[in-house]
This record gives C-alpha cells, structure tokens and sequence, in this order.
C-alpha cells in the first residue's frame, strides 16, 4: 500500500492527501476497534470451547478456532485478528480463489464499522449478500487482538453462499489497512489475501486412548540428498530387530525434516514378503537399476501418510499388526519427493514414526487400494474442466476376497496427482448405491489426510466399490495418462479397514483391446492419424490423439462401456484366482440422490443488511 | 368416499362410525368456511384487477385468477373456490404431476382451519414447507365460494419449491372432501385431482388496438370426414376473391368445431406461390395419392395455429402481406388432426379467421422456421429422459438472407410431437451466445400457443440461431427418427418477425455421410448388426442399433460434432444459391450464464408455520 501511495503523491493534490488522512484515520479505527468489548446477539455461543484452530496466514495474524453442531447444522467460528487495521475479510471458495468466494467482512468506512455477509463475483468484486446468514454473536477486544465469534449454517439455500460439506473447505482470508466507504468499494487485488486447507466438519471420532506400553519406532530416511528431479520416489529398506515379536501399531504420525515440508510428498512404510529369508539393504531410487529385483516384493502397506495429514489413530478394537513369525522382519520406507524448482543439495531424514504396543487388540486392520490400476490405459484428454475416470472393486473381487461376516472401514485416504478435483467411493450393493464411504468435492493433492469416517462403513461379500476422480487438465497440452510419475495421474482411495484380510488391491482399468479398438475408430473417423501400429505404446497413441468434441465424447464413452481388466490382488501383488480380464462394468440399477440441503428457517434472527459495530458504546446494533 | 364408507360398513364397528361422524362434521366444516370474511395480512394487494384467468378444474370448481408484478418479482394468485368443503390444494410441478409438487393447502382438521405452504414427495405425501413462501393476503366468502388471495415471488432459493419461469407452467390442484387431522394425512391419491397448463409470466405488450377498417376472412374445412387414423394432415384448397387487393393480416385466430377440441392438433395456413397462374382444388389427405403434385408449391405461411394458443395480433407496425399482384390467389388450409383412439365419424370444419386491413401497415411481417430439418437422420434413441437435438440456422444463411439492417422477431411458436420437453433457441453473435429468443423448460406437445417475446430480437446479418429440443423416450422400444408423423419428431421454433425476407426456413440436420460412418463405427464396435447395406432406410438402420450407453454416446458425440446439412431456403421450398453440404457446426466460443435466480430477503412477514384461518372470528392469526 506505500509503494501506492509514493506512486501517486505527485500525481494529483487531492489523491494524496486524502489517502494520507485515510490512512491516519485508519490506524485511529484500528485502536478503537481493538477496545471492542463484548456484546451478545442472537444465540448464546456453545458451551464447549473450540476444539479445532488452524492459523490462517504464515504471519500468524490471523487464528481460526471452530466447532461443529451436527445437531444445530451450524459451525460456530472464532477468528482471532491480531494487530488490527481497517478490517478482515474471511470466507470459502470452490478452490482457494478471491474470486466467487462466500465472505464475512469486518470494516469500517473510518466512521463506523460493520460486520456483514457479502460474496465476490468472478471478478472479484465484493457485494453485501441479500441473505446474511454468517450471524456475528460477539466481538471482543482481547490482550491477543480482537476476536470475533460468528456462526454460520452447513447449507444456507442461498446461492451466493457457499455449501459447507464433509472434506476440504478452502478458507480465504484478506486483510483491510484502510478504510473503505463502503462494501463494493473494497478492492481484493489491493489486499494481502491468502488461502488455507482445513476439513471443517471433522467427524465426531474421539481420539482412542493409547495404551500404557506404547513404544515408538521410527522409520527414517537415512540422510537422503534430495535429488534434483521433478519426481523422486526414494526406496530404503530396513529391519526390524532380531525376533521381534507380534505387534499392534496403534497410531503412528509424520516425521518431516524441517525445511523439507514442500518437498516430501507422500510416504510410506511397506513391509516385506515372508517368502524370502532375507532383503538386500538398499537406499536409492526406486526406479534405479541398482535397485535389487527383490524388493518388489515389499508391498505390504503398514503405514501411509501424505501432505496435510496429521497423527493416524486405529480405532480402540484394532491395531496393525507387525513382527512376529510368518512375517517379515524387512521394511520398506517409501518417500516420494517432488522437486519441481529442482533444488540441489537439499538433505532429509523424513519418516514416520510408529507407536506399537504388545497388548494385541481385538482386530488386525489392514489398508486396501480400491480405484484405478497405475496403467496409461486410463488417460484425461487436455483442456478438460472435469473429466471424471471410475476404478471398480468389482462384487466377484469382494465375493472371493472378504471374510463372509465382511470388512469395517473406519478411515479412507484419498490420492491423485496433480490435476485431481474430487474424489469420491460409493458403496454398491445388490447393484444398488447404498453408501457414500469417502467423498471430496474440494479435493486437493496438495491436502491429502487420512481422514476418519463420520460412520464406519461395513463391505459384505458381493459388494461392489467404485471410486471416481474428477479432473481439471484445462493447463495441458496433451493427454494425461495414468501411471507414478507426479504429472501422470492417479485415482485411488487407500481404505483402512478391519479385520484384515488378504486383499490388498481392489482396481481396475479399461480392457486394452477396447481403447485400441478406440484409437481405431477416432482414426476412421477423423481421417487422422493415431500411431496404431504395435510398436506404439499407449502414451504416445494417446499423445497422437487429435482432441475433438467427437475424440473426447468417446472416449467418455468408451470408459462409460468398455469391459474392465480387474486387480483383484493379495499383499504379494499376486492376483487372487480367477479371470479377470475382460470384465463387465457392475450394473447400476439405482443412484444415491443427492441429499436435498436442509435451509433453515430464518428467522427474525438475521438481519437484512450489515450489522452496525457501534465503537463508541461498544455495542452491536441490529 | 361414499363407496368406501360402505364397503367399511360392516367390516369394523369404530371404523364407519368414525368415518360418518368426521363425513358430518366435514361438511358444517364447509359451510363455516364459506361463510369466512375478509382479513387482511401482510402487504396490500395490488390496485389492478387480475387481468389472467383460467378455469383449472374441467367442472370450474376452480377458477384462478393471476396478475404479474416484473418489479417485484412475484405472482398475485387469486384463487376461487366453488362449492368448498374440507379444502383445496393448488400448486406446480415440473410436468403437472402431483408428486414433487410445490403445494398451498388449505384444510382443516375439524376444528380450525389451516393455510400453509407444502410440497410433495415422490410417493406423493404432503409435507409443510420449511419455508413458508406462499404468503396468505386474504380469505373472504362470496356469493360465487371462497376467494383466497396469495402472492408468492417467482424464485424463493427454496429447494422444495417451483421456479416460476417463462415459458408453460403445469398448474395442479385438489379438492379435499374431508377434514384431515394434519398436512401429513393428506392422501393425494384419494383426491380429485387435475392439472392446467398456462403461460404464467404473461408478457406486459399491450393488445394493439384493431384498425376501424378490418375485415374477416375464415379458412375452414369444407366439412372434413376425420379419417379414422392416428395422424392425418388435411389438404384443402381455397381461392381469394378474384381481384383481391393487397392487404395486411393483423390478427388471427382459431375457430375450432365445437366437440372436436381434442382431436385438432394445429392448422396452418399457406399461399401458393405465384409461378403458376392456378392450382387444382383438393380437400383430402396431405400424403394421399390423389392430391396434385402441384400442391407442393404452397408452402408460404399466412398463419399458424396450435393446441392451446388464442388469438394473435401483430405489433402495430406490421402485418401479414396477402392479396395483390405478385402474390398467388390460392391458399392451403393444412389440418393436423390427431385421432389416437381411431374415432369415426367425426365430421370437421376447423379453420382459421383472418383480420386484415387494406390500410397497409409500415412493414410486411414474415414466419420462419428454424431448428430441424423434418428427416430421419436426427434420432432420439428409446429409454432417454432427456436427450437433446439441435437445429442450426448458420451465420452463412443470416449473412446470405438477411437484409443489412437485420430482422425483429416478435413472437414465437415452438413445436415438436409426443416426446418433446423443453425447447430453446438462443442468438449468437460473433460465437458468443448474446440473447434468448424463447424458451420454454416445461414445454409440452400439447400446450403449443404462439407466445409475443417479452423483448422483441434483434438478429443481423451473420448472426447463428441454434434451436435445441429436449425429448424424453422413457415410453418408447425403439428409436424416435425425426419427420412428419406423430409418433416421429419434430425440433421447430416458428419465429414471427419483420421486416419479411425471402427466408422461410434455416434449419439443419446432421451430414448423412456422417450418420453412415456412425452406423459402421456401432457395428465395429459391438460386433452386432446395424444393416449398413445400401438399400436400408435410415429408419431402418436406427431400428437395428442395439442401444447401449456406448451407441447412445456416441450418437451424442456425432450429433455435436459431424457437419450439418443446411436448408436456408426462400419461400418456395428452393434453397438460396450456395454450398450447403457437409457445413462445419458453429464455434460458441462463450455460452449465456444461467441467471442467479433472485432470491427475496425474508422479512418478519412469513409465518414459520401454517397459517391459521381463525373461522370464530373470522381472521388470519400469525
């Protein structure tokens, strides 16, 4: 803002000068908002204190504290604003954008200040919102700063008004210096504005106790040099001591060396085959050529973790299990490390540390991968807002690999790569929908938790699981197949569960005969040449692809028809018995209808415009 | 109710007892009712009088009356009630079905009486209205019944509710015979129960008023057999007056045979062209053998008429140019009757009255056609709830036929047959969608009135207009191929404008070429047999296609990708000079937003509940 105001000093007398008193003025308001004192409005806030916070922005000036009532429908709000101007500006978008975003504005037009419901159009214009449905409750200074308590329905009805739901809420803040004359005069470009991830409606889990002879183990990185390459995904093997016997892990969490925290991705921590005796050690690349063939037979996931995600606890009747005989005593520590600027020299020790106790609990959980095969099979055209590709977990899989009392999922971790959107499980049964088992509709591969279930989600025998990833390729050039490296893609819902079983992948992908069968057809067509040839792998016929309305339609088609190759597999990437090759698609006779949003009554509650901070009595008017 | 009382009679001893006394009580309910006064809530009705109205029930019992208000944004709904007894329910649903229906009830439960607003679910169970957004303004007794006055704005953001949007709304309603202990004890199927379809959002134009100077005309069917055949287009032949001077046409309307309203779809009427000196008088089938050739040559609409339109005037400006040198004396009355039940017998003399005057108004008005070409190649496949055609009049064609100062359409017919739901064609100007011309979301084949525009369209030269039809085929086994008969489709917005151009149609289909490599591609890809031989009718080819989510996409892919087929043709079914083969579709390089539906901020004037009709004293309590 200084920068501006040196700018246009000489450009004309009453610019500068104006904004100067402004400015003066502003930092006056400021003081005076600071001395806030609290005044109660409408309901009383919850009795409990806020049990979620997150810090807004990396300078740590602004601090959101929340709650959720699932039964009231509402998620109550303290922001914290420390060091306050002119005002904030908070709210949610699709994405993290200023733009279209649902917003609760403070300012002051140097006079009086107010609160108020407003939304941004696409450009970014900020207008007061017919309905105010955010309804401040208390604004209060404190020796922290001034804090001001609002709350604000799941589902408003209103269409201004952004549709809180389970998964990622992109919060956007901004913050005012200055006063502005009004709402519409705000100018977003002008502010520091920033966004931040959080799930809001985070599920009502209580946090499992851990046992008294919790011991911990860490799995690190033994001092990697980070190469400098886009994509890296490090392979270490480890041992576990010399008999060490049969365990429950019961939580483990991150461990990311500081500094590293943009560059380490994803990890996670494999354990061996027991068919083998012994591993060779090794710590390099996973694709190098010096890695031993062996080690592709450490593909028993025990831990996994991703950007965003926090401490993982197995609920109180099971634990993973490791150690022990007829196991393994060999680990492989996976780190996927992604370099984009390519930085050299930079060292890491990241890992995950487990916490495990010989009391073994009840179950033995396990973590299963339902949605695609890493196969360029599947593929998104460029320049596609929302292509959606579907992996099935098909009912002969579920028939043959689950126990006949079934399996309870409790947690569900959602992957893609860079151009996912959403993610979303359904459960199928008797070719029914029956069941959400994860959904994001505001996805980010830049935010991947292991999320808790609201509600544990049972899996019989015969069910059917489809995961589909909603894709945003509008920045591509080319087609994006599926497959490991970072700008590939991915669709998967690592699900944990429990009691373990045998199945450790649950996907599938096109039948190949069939999208060879469409490189045919859209050569036919179009008179263009698509490399069908047998030497031409999939990624280069689908890079010779020309991308038409009538291409891309039929491919959708395609997807939509095509038989599917199955991974019906257990732990030692061994398919269960049976073919799988060339199956149908499960029949869908009935859809799960979106809930209809529950809009509450507005009552006399709300008010029909801004609510009017009075300073000066330190009150709020309605 | 009689029949089931005594039916129950003997079965129960509480059951007929119960049912006699509430049968009693129901009916001194009824009279209390009617004998309501006014009472006076919320806002005050508007001054105007209700320039709409509609008798909704077959019997009147209903009778509703309407008024607009586009400032405000709401409907004026002034319902009367004939012969009350426990109640009626009136509302709107998408296709006039009471199920999913936006529902006012008026009931009582024996005691007091009730209004609220409602809806129902898909099984048909009535549920009150979270929000209450039908606001009661008045209940008063007449000597004609009870007269119920309520307003409600044409968005309310409730997802329970109706849009109330241009274009057909499907009124529905009810009659309650007896008291119902609560809104939830409505049973919906044991009600009479109907539906009425009306252009609710009337346009505010003004009736032109009719020069002193008009004369009529009537062009009836000279007392027409109707063949006992579902469809039948009747062919007549009449002359003007030898001598017959230029005039203008400036208003029409339908004179329909009392008794045969149900069986005349539309009517038309077309002047020959004036290439040949006379034409043969004919009354008789359109296809049937005996009908001259020549026939063929009289294709330049003077008027058109369908199911449900009134009368119509054209603006002041205008008129419709017949009569005078240059013109031909002959006119084909066309009737389209539909006679599904194969009624015989019937004898008709249908026709159309003409108003025209011989002061000629300042520009000669013009009909044209746009959307589809009447041609099997554009096909809906069976068992689609919504699949959409689309019909081009191409920038090449407005360049071409157009004059430099453009053309105004002023009023607009669209048409399709049995299986049509929505239409709509919209402008676009430099590959940017700019404008509506009409659309109608609750479209129905049988609700076909020419409706004035709201705003009168502006289309240049270069201007593209893109006409899509939405079918639903839920009903149908086989494929829906386009053409002339009834259970074949038609996608046509007449639009009615001036100043009048030798443009009679600018419609598309889909490049036959292209449906044949569609035919082979199915082929290919199943493995089935579409006859893809040479003397196979293109309706017989679509009878064989094996409807697969595949060979539906892909027929979606082809249809908004292969060239088009344009007809931009002159009045005498000759096209204008130019390639019109194998034309690329038009670019939309940006698409119209769909409007953010205006929603009303809720004010301390809607209850949270019903509304309670205080009969005692005669009052509206809150």
């Amino acid at each position: 803002m200084q920068a501006t105001s040196r700018r246009c000093r000489w450009a004309s007398i009453p610019g500068p000068n104006m904004r100067e008193a402004a400015s003066m003025y502003g930092t006056a308001v400021a003081i005076f908002l600071v001395i806030l004192v609290a005044a109660l409005q409408g309901s009383v806030p919850p009795e409990s204190p806020f049990p979620y916070h997150i810090p807004l922005d990396p300078e740590g000036t602004l601090e959101l504290s929340w709650n959720v009532s699932y039964v009231q429908e509402d998620v109550h709000f303290q922001l914290l604003v420390r060091g306050l101007k002119a005002g904030v500006l908070f709210g949610m978008s699709d994405r993290g954008e200023l733009e279209n975003a649902d917003l609760v504005v403070l300012w002051t037009d140097g006079g009086r200040s107010y609160f108020a419901d407003a939304w941004s159009d696409q450009k970014g214009r900020v207008h007061l919102d017919n309905h105010q449905d955010y309804q401040l409750l208390q604004a209060q200074g404190t020796p922290d700063g001034l804090v001001l308590l609002f709350k604000r329905p799941f589902a408003t009805c209103d269409p201004k008004d952004y549709l809180i739901e389970d998964g990622t809420v992109h919060l956007v803040y901004g913050i005012l210096e200055e006063p502005f004359q009004s709402l519409e005069a705000i100018n977003i470009s002008s502010l520091h504005t920033g966004l931040q991830r959080v799930q809001l409606l985070k599920p009502e889990v209580p946090t499992p106790a851990v046992p008294a002879d919790t011991r911990t183990m860490e799995i690190r990185a033994p001092d990697v040099l980070i190469p400098s390459e886009e994509t890296t995904y490090w392979c270490y093997i480890t041992e576990l001591p010399q008999g060490f016997p049969r365990h429950h892990i019961v939580m483990y969490e991150p461990i990311v060396t500081e500094g590293n925290e943009a560059l380490v991705h994803h990890m996670e921590v494999f354990q061996c085959t027991a068919t083998f005796e012994s591993f060779p050690h090794f710590s390099g690349p996973c694709d190098s050529k010096m890695k031993p063939q062996r080690l592709s037979y450490c593909r028993h996931v025990l831990a996994a973790w991703a950007l965003g995600a926090k401490a993982f606890y197995y609920p109180e009747e099971a634990g993973l299990a490791f150690g022990g005989p007829g196991s393994s005593r060999y680990l492989r520590l996976e780190v996927h490390y992604h370099n984009p600027l390519k930085i050299p020299g930079r060292r890491d020790s990241s890992g995950i540390r487990l916490y495990y106790t010989a009391t073994l609990r009840r179950f033995d959980a396990g973590i299963m991968e339902l949605g695609l095969v890493y196969t360029p099979v599947m593929a998104i055209p460029p320049q596609e807002t929302a292509f959606v590709l579907t992996g099935y977990c098909t009912d002969k899989c579920t028939q043959l690999a689950l126990p006949s009392s079934g399996v309870h999922i409790f947690a569900s971790q959602l992957h893609t790569h860079l151009t996912g959107r959403k993610v979303v499980t359904v459960l199928v049964r008797d070719g029914r929908e029956t069941e959400i088992v994860n959904r994001d509709n505001h996805y980010s591969p830049h935010f991947q938790e292991i999320r808790m279930l609201k509600k544990v989600v049972s899996v019989h025998q015969g069910d059917v699981l489809i995961t589909s990833c909603t894709y945003n390729t509008e920045d591509r050039k080319l087609a994006t197949v599926g497959g490991f490296g970072i700008l590939e893609e991915m669709c998967v819902n690592y699900v944990h569960y429990y009691p373990q079983t045998q199945l450790e992948l649950c996907k599938s992908a096109v039948d190949p005969g069939f999208l060879q069968k469409y490189f045919h057809l859209v050569n036919r067509f179009n008179s263009e040449d698509v490399c069908t040839c047998p030497q031409a792998t999939v990624p280069q016929q689908f890079a010779s692809v020309p991308w038409n309305s009538f291409s891309r339609d039929v491919l959708r088609a395609l997807y939509a028809f095509a038989p599917i190759s199955m991974h019906c597999n257990r732990s030692s990437a061994v398919r269960f018995q049976g073919e799988w090759d060339l199956q149908p698609l499960p029949k869908i006779v009935s859809t799960l209808e979106e809930p209809t949003p529950h809009c509450p009554t507005r009552g006399t509650q709300s008010p029909a415009g801004p609510t009017v901070v009075n300073m000066a009595v330190a009150k709020l008017e309605r």
